[in-house]
């Protein structure tokens, strides 16, 4: 049995208020291997890189259980590369550069070695990309979870609902909730939503946390309120990472095992923010996130004994 | 032993996306003594009101363990005088009138019979008011709880330092706490506010729940994800009063049971958000909040053991 995640492999050029890096790892499917290569092994990925993509970073991953028979290589070509800038709140940013390079054709092929897949992760992607993927496995895997953005909101609306309507669990965050939904309030948007298909849907509202939605249930996360972010990007993969990783380890897709998926997502993103990139997840240890799993329950348990 | 609220007690004109209503029931003691008055009796309230405040109003807080005796009731004067209209995300609106009338010279007089407090909640005041109380009673309370917005920061900021330094709970929201700090990020900005004076600080962040800080712990509670929020007047006085009730009846000021007396008051606020003014706080029954209250578990409790 095994994890696949689908999603880019990328360089990434980040400005924020405290530094400015050029031309590091980034792309959802590797923020999603790291983190939940912490919980869970094999990990399975389907992507595409150019010549450029450094064979350290594979070797990296492949000592991790992360596997990348599916990651295909295209020599002559260029990885795809996104340079933003962050605003002083870190909740804005600014797109500066989208070179789509070897994602601009991206046709996934899922080899015969994946088919045992029990646990999918499409990382954020274009739509009919992540769809394909589903269209090749030959058994429905267990649990389908999907992230995506506004992008394909604007410009492929028919193929994204087409796709979520595939899925067990979308995650998306606030303003993308609303903008799909076309409802305001989170609770009545939820309830728009899981009406286009998904069972379950993961709400992330970033420094507010994040709300998990099941026919009447819901469940909120807290974030850490933290003194400093340093840079937020792969926040979202690295959440989405966790929440697999340990809905792949544990094997239960109950509501109340995803309530902890949502706490573990969150605490894995929370060490992504303490750096650039991928290099804080690159240094934690198991020790490491344990504990601050425990934070996260002090930060949001309580007695009703007294009430 | 007594519970002391010191606040305004007003008539509301309020405009919302829902409906619109004249010259209802509002001010912050009156929200935070329907409130509290669910969990201890006897409160005591210290207020000003004119002539044109209704018996039928004080008979119903008197049936409900609510003491008036220092309510100065200014014959010949009106009655303090607010009017809002709310803007679509019911987050911001607009002061369209603001009569201060008694108020403008309210000097609150503690009577011997109020001595006995044990629990003081200050409502939104001037400081210099609120002060006034503190400054008369002859033994300082068990705790001292204390409102305050924007407004004071703005026109009363020496005041208002040297009120917020001698209370133990400061409750504010997200934005009153940055203008405080100077600190965007909000565990730094309760860093900078706790070493003000107050040992505990509630930043309360509206649909996105409230966050109690002390010393190097934090607790996060969500807000119940509505469907409609009909009209937000007086939900953080009822906040506050759910608040220091659960507090006095309880008798217990550790921090974990400050968590469930923050859950406590996010309860109550979720039930008075769901009509205009009063109205709803006035229908709700003791098994309607625990049966809430547990909502709220459901919300946020998860389990750790299987991570």
């Amino acid at each position: 049995m095994s994890l696949i995640t689908v999603g880019s492999m990328a360089f990434d050029a980040l400005e924020t208020p405290f530094g400015k890096v050029d031309r590091i790892i980034g792309g959802a499917a590797t923020y999603v291997a790291w983190a939940a290569s912490n919980f869970y092994q094999p990990i399975k990925l389907v992507s595409i890189v150019g010549g450029d993509f450094p064979q350290e970073e594979f070797d990296q991953l492949n000592a991790r259980g992360v596997e990348v028979e599916a990651v295909e290589v295209v020599k002559d070509e260029k990885s795809f590369f996104w340079s933003g800038r962050y605003h002083m709140d870190m909740n804005t940013r600014d797109t500066l550069v989208t070179e789509l390079n070897v994602l601009g054709h991206f046709e996934p092929k899922v080899p015969e070695s994946y088919q045992d897949c029990e646990y999918l992760m499409l990382g954020n992607l274009a739509p009919a990309v992540q769809q394909s993927v589903i269209a090749q496995l030959k058994h429905r895997p267990k649990l389908i979870a999907m992230d995506t953005m506004n992008f394909w909101m604007d410009i492929a609306l028919d193929d994204l609902k087409a796709t979520i309507k595939m899925v067990d669990v979308l995650i998306i965050n606030d303003s993308e909730a609303r903008q799909l939904s076309g409802e305001f309030a989170l609770a009545k948007a939820a309830k728009t939503i899981m009406a286009m298909g998904p069972q379950y849907l993961v709400i992330k509202k970033g420094e507010h946390g994040a709300l998990l939605f099941h026919q009447d249930r819901i469940f909120s996360a807290p974030a850490l309120p933290l003194e400093v972010v340093f840079d937020p990007t792969g926040a979202g993969d690295t959440f989405a990472g966790g929440f697999i990783g340990h809905i792949a380890r544990t094997g239960d897709i109950s509501f109340d095992n995803m309530k902890t998926a949502i706490i573990v997502g969150s605490a894995l993103a929370s060490f992504c923010v303490e750096k650039f990139g991928l290099e804080r997840l690159k240094e934690i240890s198991h020790n490491d996130i344990t504990t601050r799993i425990q934070r996260f329950a002090e930060l949001a348990n309580f007695e009703t004994a007294l009430v």
